[in-house]
């Protein structure tokens, strides 16, 4: 029980850190310093995350996962946009 | 068996993913787009995911986070140490 609250949690944690990076990201308009090699490689990893919590049917994998996908993605497209109006 | 290669892969692509900000970081000497409080919930995320691993003792879950967790430290002592000489 509490270990399931452990993961829960660190679950959680790792998925909504990505908000505020989306916000500060719309706040100063610009996402330079944010590595797209990083961005990039979280996305595929996310999608193979999410592909594995399918098959295995768990739903904090899976939930998660698709989550911080949708995010990552966001954090992609905003720091593509930035960039194109900054240059 | 096809599977378990899927979630090594995921585990390896979000772990290593870090590696990119790191070199991009010490290239260009300024992290500050990079959130301080998402570095922040990813230390606790990957604190609590270490210590789920190590419960379950699930070797990918405990190693795959330990790294993230080391990688995301780094970031966030560059991004203070970069912020301390920028200003």
């Amino acid at each position: 029980m509490l270990w399931s609250i452990v993961g829960t949690l660190a679950a959680i944690c790792t998925t909504i850190g990505y908000i505020p990076q989306i916000i500060r990201g719309i706040r100063t308009k610009n996402l330079n310093d944010v590595s797209p090699m990083m961005l990039t490689l979280l996305l595929v990893g996310c999608s193979l995350w999410l592909a594995y919590g399918i098959h295995l049917k768990d739903p904090i994998i899976a939930l998660a996962n698709g989550f911080t996908l949708s995010f990552v993605i966001t954090i992609l497209l905003l720091r593509a946009a930035y960039k194109k109006n900054n240059s």
